[in-house]
């Protein structure tokens, strides 16, 4: 590998200076339209959360620590406690967004930390300083995200055998991060060493994440992707199609236990049955250890009617109820490894976790 | 139960005498619209089975066993050889509609062996007389769903708990058949009864027939179902909000393994991870004792524009690959019972099935 991996488009990004936009690849339109949406406030950036124009465990939280800095720009407070202060309720507001993914609260604790640090230890400083040094630590919580999926990408490139079939679902790829991706990172990576491999996309109902978002991307980084509608994967893998699969995390218990998009579960079971590989890929930020175990993750429900209808289409018929879990929780021991930037977990996964955890 | 159950609407009929209208509820309009479609001629029947505006394995061997008598109006043969060669050319048009479901060949056998019979032993009677024959013969085909739908009812509903909750997939119900169904007839033989339970509804891309027909249907018959999507039964089963799973067939070969719609197998093997029974309900027209075992089913491959689309909204990027079989095979071990017109068939299925070809 000669040069380092790109994404070929930008999925989140800051534009301007201290009363700069938030900029993010719109993908409720994807992929019928590529267009970019500036969020100027707190309330547009939770918007885009909650409606998914921002989704993927690690922009989601990049998206929040810019919704700190985009906070500050709109109250623009006249003394460093009233920054303090305007941080914190920006923050508790972010956190409401979206309950699952846990890199949206990992990335507020940074920016309210940040801020706490900074005035503790420059008494003397005013707003200006502590706004330009949040702006920083946003831009590095960005930076860090596009170094982190190049080394997931690296440590995770050998698991991906020549001439196999990767089944993935939902999308933790370029438009999941700034950087280029988790799981998908990893084939970008096996690609990037001129490794050939077959990608079979879930297309991830309700919201179609698969055949939106991840068939567009693998497409832009010139891989054929094969569209699979969810139900199809125990097919594929019967008629030995499959050869391992990979999917990102919104959450990971410290026993391994690892909250992803709604039919991960399923797919680790289907796999386990067929004896294929079945392999998470998330930053070491996607960690819970305060959480025992997937039992105590919340679960996000979102409303039904992404049930029963596909953009603005009606599909079933009407007063009929819905169930609509926007995750899962697959148990750790059906986890064959979990790639991290810091290297790959292997079972048993409670141990490795914390010796991760001991490594700091 | 004090009156036999009758569908609250008609999927399939014949409509006049010898040079009749065989007449469609047209499946790919529901649930937005209830619209019958008249067919006239062989090509009227194979486009309604190649589209699924007729679908469902009984109700395409009905509409095959009609679309003969349609072919003898079209043609109008002089002699009774030339309409037992408007017959054979017919039943081979037909056959070639759908390859998957074995009721279709199933009702084409029975309409030819019915013409060839009547012809040998009636060597005096004319075309007018066979034309009868055969409009008789089919609608005793028609009539005998009728009754095999209740009788799966009657020997299936016991398997359903009170207070349990039941996922089926796709639609094998009275969309399916004349009569009220298989997997539903169970559910709507067990509520006749009064018994109290929950119905989750897969929604079962690619073409939707939970969502569109299935829920649409229990609705008819006064059961309000829980629409979910296909990548979600999983997350309902750990909750342990499934207690049976129950699905129709579309072919069973001789030793238990069933083809049904794309996605039970994943749901058997779920089902049997979860500890949940895994039911099937069929005709014994849907038995191939020709067959020894899935591998053998033909499995039908649709268009992936299917998959690239959802309710005829594009959904995926444009020049990528797809896959889209129609259908997936449940090995015989997973499957807890198989529901019949005859009585409940038990493992060890290929020995309840040998021993069902005794009786005959």
């Amino acid at each position: 590998m000669t040069e380092p991996l790109h994404p070929p488009f930008r999925t989140i990004y800051w534009d301007g200076g201290l009363d700069g936009t938030l900029v993010l690849l719109d993908q409720r339109r994807l992929p019928a339209e590529v267009r970019f949406l500036p969020c100027r406030t707190v309330e547009d950036v939770m918007e885009a959360i909650r409606t998914l124009a921002v989704r993927g465990a690690p922009a989601i939280g990049i998206a929040a620590a810019f919704g700190i800095c985009l906070g500050l720009s709109q109250v623009n407070p006249v003394s460093v406690p009233q920054a303090l202060t305007t941080v914190e309720d920006s923050a508790a507001r972010l956190a409401a967004s979206r309950p699952t993914a846990v890199n949206l609260f990992w990335a507020l604790e940074q920016m309210r930390k940040a801020a706490l640090q900074f005035a503790q230890q420059n008494s003397s400083s005013n707003v200006q300083d502590l706004r330009r040094h949040l702006l920083n630590q946003a831009q590095t919580i960005l930076q860090q995200d596009i170094d982190t999926c190049r080394a997931i990408g690296q440590n995770g490139q050998s698991l991906i055998p020549e001439g196999a079939g990767i089944l993935t679902h939902c999308n933790a790829g370029a438009l999941a991060a700034a950087g280029i991706g988790t799981a998908l990172a990893i084939l970008y990576t096996a690609r990037h060493f001129s490794r050939q491999f077959r990608v079979y996309v879930d297309e991830t109902r309700p919201l179609l994440q698969g055949a939106r978002l991840t068939a567009w991307e693998l497409k832009q980084f010139g891989i054929q992707p094969t569209l699979i509608c969810d139900n199809m994967a125990a097919s594929l893998m019967k008629a030995g199609k499959i050869h391992a699969v990979l999917v990102g995390a919104d959450r990971i218990a410290a026993n391994g236990d690892t909250a992803n998009k709604i039919g991960t579960l399923g797919l680790s079971i289907l796999a386990s049955h067929f004896q294929i590989p079945f392999y998470v890929a998330a930053p070491t930020s996607t960690f819970d250890l305060s959480i025992p175990s997937g039992q105590f993750i919340p679960i996000e429900h979102r409303s039904p009617d992404e049930v029963f209808s596909f953009s603005k289409q009606q599909i079933a018929p009407r007063d009929i109820a819905g169930y609509n879990p926007a995750f899962d929780v697959t148990e750790a021991e059906r986890i064959c490894a979990i790639v991290t930037e810091k290297g790959v977990l292997h079972p048993p996964l409670p141990k490795a976790i914390e010796e991760l955890r001991k490594k700091g």
